[in-house]
Parts: C-alpha cells; structure tokens; sequence
C-alpha cells in the first residue's frame, strides 16, 4: 500500500453492521492496481449528515447497505435506472459534488444470469420479499424471464413485490416445478439459521438451476444439496464479489480483471 | 501500514489548500506506534456539512487550519479554553458524536517558551495580526509575558489584536528595543515572499530570540539572520510538529516522545 498523501482518494460504506468485506476487497484491489485510493467502512446513526458529509468532503464513493438502501433516495441529485427501477441504492458515485445512485445487486443478478446461460423459459420460484429480494426479481423480470413466483410469509411486502413485476406471490412453498430456484432470506446464513434449507429437497430434486444470494457461508446448505444433485448453481459469493467489482470500477474508472476479482473476492472473504 | 478493516479510525484535516504534512506526520507515527488509525487532508467548500460529516461518520479528529479556523465554533459542542480564549480552533476531538475544540497552536506556542526557557521580563514584538497571529500573542500573554508590541499594517485586525491582549499596535517597524522579535507574516515562506527578510537587520541584531512561524522553510531569511548573529533561535518547524503532536495525542490517547515526533516532523517535511 502506497504512502497516503492529501490526493488520496476516500471510499466508504455505511451499515448498520459493517462487515470487513468491502474494506478488503477494494484496498486488495487498490494495492493490485496501484490505485492511490483508500476504502472504509462506517456506520452512522444520521443517514442525512453521513451522506451530506460524503457530499462536503468530497469522499468518491459511498456503497450504502442495510437499513440506508432506500433512505438515501432522496438525499442523493441523480438515480440511474438500475437504482430507480426498485427504488433501492447501493452505490453512490461522487462527481465533485454531485451524487449519483444505482444498484449493482441488480446488475450482478442480470450479468449472472447472463454468463451462467440461464434459460429465460424457465420458471423461477424466488423465496424473499426484502431489499435484496426486490433486486433479484427485477433482475430475472429485467432479463426477460416471464414465470415468476414470489415466495413469502409476508402479507404486505410478499405481494407487493410479485405485483410489481408481474409474478405470482404465494405465503407457503408450492408444489415443485423444476426451473430456477433462489433463496434471498438469511436462511443458511451464518448464526441461528446456517443449518437451515431453503428450500424443500423435493425443490431441490426437481430443480434445474439452484441459486442462493447468501454470501457467507457461500457453501450453504442449499448450495451443498444442490452441487450433491448435479444441478447448476449459482452462489451469493458470486453475486457479492460481481457487485462489489461494479462498485469498484464505478469508483475508480477501472475495470478488474475477472481473475483480480477472484482473488480480491478470496481475499475479502479469508478472515 | 497494517490493512485498513471496519474498525479503523479515520482522523482528517480541512483546510483551503491542503498540504501533504499532517497526513505525513500523522500516519508516520500511527505506523511507528501500531496504531489502528490513518489520517487524510481534506478540503471542503462546505464546512458546515463537512463538521456534519466529521459528527455523523464518527471520524475521530479533524484538524482545522485557514480559512475555517473561526467558522467551526458555532459547530462544535464545546469548546475548550485554548480555543475560547482566542476565537480560533486548529483541533476538534470527536467522542461519540461530540465535538472538543481545543487550539493546539497556542498550547505549542506557550510549551515552546517554557522548554526554550524564555525571560517573562523580556519585550516582545510580534509581527502579524491573522488567526495564528492571535494564537502566539496570547500564548505570550498566557505565559505572563507584559511588554508586548503588535506590528500589524492593518489598521482594524492589529490594533483589536493589541488591545485584546494589552499590548501596543504599531503600524510600521518601531525602534529595536531588544527582547523577542516574532514574525507571524508569511515573509520569508515559500514563494512570493521567500526571500523577504521580517524584520530589518537592526531588529534581529538587538534581538535576543529571534521566532519564526514560518515553517515551510523552517530555516527562513529570519532564522539564518538570526543564527548568523548568534541567536537564540526557535523555528516554525518546532511549532508545527508540537502543535501536531499535540493534536496526535488528543486523537489517539498516545503521546508519542519527542524523539518520535522528531523523526515524524522530519518524514513529514520530506517531500
């Protein structure tokens, strides 16, 4: 790492919960690159003076997580479409005073969906209604699949979601129907529910792609039952590293070689 | 440098036209003493929602310097006397949303003629009448020097300088009386002025100490004349690095020793 100095550029996050992962992937990437860029995480308890602040100092970019995705709305001057479609941020792009909003979640899901060769004929069966979950099914709407189903216990946010994009919401898991199967809950996370699957081993038989956005483990329950049936899957240690490479390039202007992002990705993700 | 994780503290300085030294200094001795810290200039066209910014990220210190040394204080939520007694902050410590102004320049001042041992019965006369200007000859005052001579062209800041601290304002170069002769101009400093001489040869060969604040270079026209004529001399170089360690020790809780600080000063004017 290269001696700060009074031009280095400042990156940040803002979480409730920080996690070193953002921090460690982009200083990796930064080291890698010769970037004369530092990146922190942070959390605050006044969403409208951190980003105010972010504004005042000239900090380049803010990646915003849980509970700040959509409370930035309205404090940032611009929202690119990625953004404004689901009404959710996580990327903030500083050009001299001017703050720019979009979502990389949703371009991971899309660009994945893209490099996995997912068939669009396929019917999806998302399990989620939060944040994350909103991205994940404006993706696969956005990338052109059509059968769509929202699974979850939530009266309120389950059915406004499939409304929003033209899918059907059901509060219990449907009888199987092969396709594309996606956890966006923290079932299988690490803490109280890393033991939990996702979905039913009958879901899991009878799928074709298994896709889970859990990111830590990214060996998950679900992602273990499905590689143990021979089916394609999709990991949300994909998912993390591909968004976080947007953000990266978004902040800097350069883009990481996929190679490079593995292995920032690694690094990130080795404690 | 260890790699920067969530917990990291970041300390910064705002300025108009920041330097490379206090991110030099600071991050220097950060890594001589295994601190978890890094410090960043930086420059704000927005001050209030900088300090909001400072407040809302939990950034632990920010250094102050020209022009918002005065704009600060309604910003802050306490002040303490070294910054109150002059109206002036170069320091604001951030304890869990709550901001500390304090003016390490006039504690540096006042520490530098105790450790120099500098006569109280001497005369002093101090050229100068801006914010740091205000600093030394209260710090003078402060440390119970009584014959004070403010030379200060303009005819609204000098006098209201002198008359706050009971000294005499003098538009134009008095007779030399000896004593302590003081420049706080920027003659003598890098540029324009680099080779201007802050007070005649008459006034360095009466003068017992011969200060100066300039401190880029730290061995101004003043200094050398001084030195020449066998001097006690005290330099710009010994403000800046006291006043940072001081500011180093309020952010961190570690006082460095003066060894440290010297090798940090040294890396730091080291470009």
């Amino acid at each position: 790492m290269p001696e700060l100095n009074k031009d280095t550029r400042l990156c940040i996050s803002l979480a409730a919960r920080p996690s070193n992962i953002g921090t460690r992937f982009h200083n990796f990437l930064y080291a890698e690159l010769g970037l004369d860029f530092i990146y922190k995480a942070f959390t605050t308890t006044d969403i409208t003076a951190a980003i105010g602040g972010v504004r005042a100092l000239g900090i380049r970019g803010c990646s915003v997580s849980m509970p700040f995705k959509e409370a930035v709305i309205p404090l940032v001057d611009e929202m690119e479409p990625s953004a404004s479609a689901i009404g959710s941020v996580n990327t903030i792009v500083n050009d001299d005073g001017h703050l720019t909003a979009s979502n990389t979640d949703y371009e991971a899901v899309a660009t994945l969906l893209d490099t996995h060769g997912i068939d669009r004929n396929l019917p999806v069966l998302v399990r989620g209604s939060g944040g994350m979950a909103k991205a994940v099914v404006a993706a696969f709407a956005g990338s052109g699949f059509t059968d769509l189903t929202v699974l979850a216990r939530n009266a309120t946010s389950g059915p406004a979601l499939a409304a929003a994009y033209g899918a059907t919401w059901t509060a219990d898991e449907p009888a199987p129907r092969g396709g594309v199967i996606v956890n966006v809950t923290p079932l299988g996370m690490n803490g109280a529910d890393a033991d939990a699957l996702a979905f039913s081993p009958a879901h899991v038989d009878a799928a074709d792609v298994v896709f889970d956005v859990v990111a830590f483990p990214s060996h998950t329950p679900l992602i273990r039952a499905g590689e143990a049936a021979g089916k394609h899957v999709i990991t949300g240690a994909e998912v993390i590293a591909l968004q976080a490479a947007r953000q990266f390039e978004r902040y800097t202007g350069v883009r990481p070689t996929d190679e490079q992002v593995a292995r920032a990705s690694a690094h990130s993700r080795a404690m």
